[in-house]
């Protein structure tokens, strides 16, 4: 029997249920990832699909998938509302002294990637910026209309999601159906231009004080916010790919009206497998930029919010997410964070440990029946916390061995070595951090010595220094455990 | 007499002589600096125009300017060699199988800014990618043909080089006739829809295995190289900015070109300062990607190439290139660069010594003077040598004052402090770099614990401890020294 008994199995928000994965074009694998709107720093929120969709690149790549990941960068139309406050003064001045939106999505941008770095999240394969395609949102949205699926209305193009939807199916992945939401809403928000409430801007006309803006055959204006996805996409993977992904928020309007875009421009359905992480609560309501409830990322790592009862390391908040599956909420609270850091350490403990135990003739537990169970929860639509709960459980053994409860033979310690250190550090993403590690090799070769000395001092009977020794390096966070071996410690 | 006795002065590649700098809309000052073209990993050539502007960009905002810096990443056109080799093999297979020249292009983009960062040279304030700027440069081309200085030849655009020296001077930047060039090569190099060997294309029609192209009013293709820092220069900073950078080698035709195209587009001379840095070279030759004589940042970084003695820290590097004014060529050889690792090191206890100094009532050392003359050498064409060796100067004081051969007394020491760290850390951008340190806030503590331990077994006259302590200290590359007021240590 091979390693993994199941095939990968997702949960396709399409079809609304679990599918085998079958790559169009295996072993390669197109993966599209909504990211960031670089106006603000990342908070809990961002961290989440950073690092649910890392589980799954991970996990694809393991799987030997050659997997080109792109996820966007949105530096332009999300930015219009900050241009819109009290910017018409600026303009007025000369070029250099105006707000240059570039130079803020260059900053905030910059600052998401660090913190994504910081959480062990891999870079994805390509990170387009929207501000970078403008041709290629332009080239689409003639196309929509050649297709006669949009309309011009003073210098904008409006997607025409009646007309569409008579043709196609406008609301298939979010299950709306338009022909309600159209007999409800006919208020069309003080957008007259628009013919229905419904209809989406693909490109719009910018007003005078609009600072981002290019030439277009619709005169000059900026793309609608859903259309640099469609567009990024199809560039960098074809107008048929495998997997798109985002938060649950995304599927509607924003990923509706993506499929629409794609299947109005291009005549096929864009993606094969839809996903969606579900989103982080605060008090029980989603955190969230507009919503002015969330906590950055920043201020996790420093402490540095009043809600936050502590400080807390970046593998801690990366433990916390993976803690939970990707399709179920994850509510914040400082109780639930330090549990999280103490499982963390407590893995991590694990890892040390298990590089330590030695191998006996004698074998009590069957490592390829617990390696076929973590396989298996990741293959069930990646499953962590399912994965995570079997790492827990051969922490125990680990612990057991150590203390020579049980036994395990070589072979089966060997295999436990790989695939333990391999789904805590290749596939969940974790990394030991410095904090909680010895704080180098340095302190650790010191603390030997001061150990040694404390050693020979209490041979000699020379209780006072054995115990300054012990005292000082308590009050540096340096355990001491005295075993038959000699003296242990871990900070 | 305030801080500062001079004004700023650099050296004008245009003027050819040194200039007092007066930024064309003061306090702000816009900079331009050609930045790598990302389809190869950084070597040593790449580390010198990315600090020597670092240092300029630092010393502008010491001053309390408001710099705009711009560098931007080469990622079209210089690609289309790569994708002239067998690149058409790869073009037949489906869209996901075949290479992404974008996939290569944020790989060593990625890499790039990794390397800066280890150099600790700071961000700018916008990189944009000549990639997402098409729609900028086309309309520069349109501008360039519409105002005549440019022609159509099969799809391609050309600038025609003869008809505008006729009218300004192309030529004036880098000091070449073109009357003279002309006279000696009528060859076109097998470019033949060209009509004279100096003319150089602004649009390039993309022949069909070429993957990187858009759709122009002249038909699908790319920009010519020189194009894109034109148009992203004007975007970013406007028709007329204040600091154009670069290495010496692309004053022609590189610079000569966007001079020439912005005088044609805009009809005004597009920059007041050029600045250009010299050359690194190996055996006397340029380090260069194309003369594949170039040893990598990494592989200074790891010490894995068999030109290097060693491995040099990120640190190393900096104050080795720092070490020579700008406009000096450097020479690499493992000499130079172990004594840089040693300047660099003494540089860094003098700065742990000066942190430790006492005030004295009198005073050997006018630290004002002393400062005064670390800015004269900034202001003159930001002179890094001539400042290191006034800051070695400060270290022979500081040595001295710890040895009691020299008194400095209280506000004297404070200037000291002050001026030696911000010359070292904010202006030349130094950083303690980890393995120079003590290992850590935790090493330090442990090494005092064992110090005052050791002290205690001499005063218990347990020499034995005592040494046992200070041998084992010193095979960790502890070094302690016993003075009067207790050990003192330094790694």
């Amino acid at each position: 029997m091979s390693i993994k008994e199941n095939k990968l199995q997702l949960y396709n928000s399409l079809s609304r249920k679990k599918e085998v994965f079958e790559p169009i074009k295996g072993p390669h694998v197109g993966m599209y990832v909504c990211g960031p709107t670089v106006y603000g720093d990342a908070h809990l929120g961002h961290a989440r699909p950073g690092i649910a969709f890392d589980l799954i690149f991970r996990y694809l790549k393991h799987l030997d998938y050659k997997v080109r990941y792109v996820r966007n960068i949105t530096d332009v139309g999300h930015l219009e509302n900050d241009a819109d406050h009290g910017e018409d003064k600026i303009a007025k001045k000369a070029r250099l002294e105006q707000l240059e939106p570039m130079e803020i999505a260059q900053y905030f941008s910059d600052r998401y990637i660090d913190n994504m770095d910081a959480l062990n999240v891999l870079r994805p394969s390509i990170q387009p910026r929207a501000s970078g395609h403008i041709i290629e949102q332009m080239e689409m949205v003639s196309k929509i209309l050649d297709a006669g699926f949009a309309y011009e209305a003073k210098g904008s193009i409006y997607f025409d999601v009646v007309k569409y939807n008579k043709k196609h199916n406008y609301g298939k992945l979010s299950g709306r159906n338009i022909e309600d939401v159209l007999e409800n809403t006919r208020d069309l928000d003080g957008q007259e231009d628009k013919r229905e409430s419904v209809d989406f801007a693909i490109w719009k006309n910018a007003s005078p004080e609009h600072i981002m803006r290019w030439n277009s055959p619709w005169g000059s204006g900026f793309p609608g916010w859903h259309m640099e996805c469609s567009a990024m996409s199809t560039k960098y993977l074809g107008e048929q790919f495998d997997i798109h992904g985002g938060g649950l928020d995304l599927r509607f309007p924003h990923h509706e009206s993506e499929i629409a875009q794609s299947v109005a421009a291009n005549g096929s359905e864009p993606v094969k497998y839809w996903m969606h992480n579900n989103m982080v609560t605060i008090d029980g309501q989603k955190m969230g930029k507009s919503l002015g409830n969330f906590i950055t990322l920043d201020e996790f790592f420093t402490g540095s919010h009043k809600l936050l009862a502590q400080a807390y390391e970046p593998m801690t908040i990366r433990f916390f997410i993976l803690q939970a599956h990707y399709r179920s909420t994850v509510d914040f609270s400082n109780e639930a964070l330090q549990a999280s850091q103490k499982g963390y350490e407590k893995l991590m403990n694990a890892v040390e440990t298990l590089d330590k135990l030695k191998a006996s003739d004698t074998n009590d537990f069957d490592v390829a029946q617990w390696n076929r169970k973590c396989y298996s929860a990741m293959d069930d639509d990646f499953n962590s916390p399912i994965l995570i709960a079997h790492l827990f459980d051969a922490v125990k053994i680990i612990n057991s061995v150590k203390d020579g409860k049980l036994k395990i033979n070589t072979e089966n310690l060997e295999l436990l070595k790989t695939a333990f250190n391999s789904f805590t550090f290749e596939i969940l993403g974790l990394r030991k951090d410095e904090k909680s590690q010895s704080g180098g090799e340095l302190s650790a070769k010191l603390i030997d010595i001061m150990l040694k000395i404390r050693h020979e001092a209490k041979l000699n009977k020379d209780w006072a220094t054995a115990d300054q020794i012990r005292n000082q390096l308590t009050d540096l966070g340096v355990q001491i455990k005295d075993t038959k071996e000699g003296a242990e410690w871990q900070l």
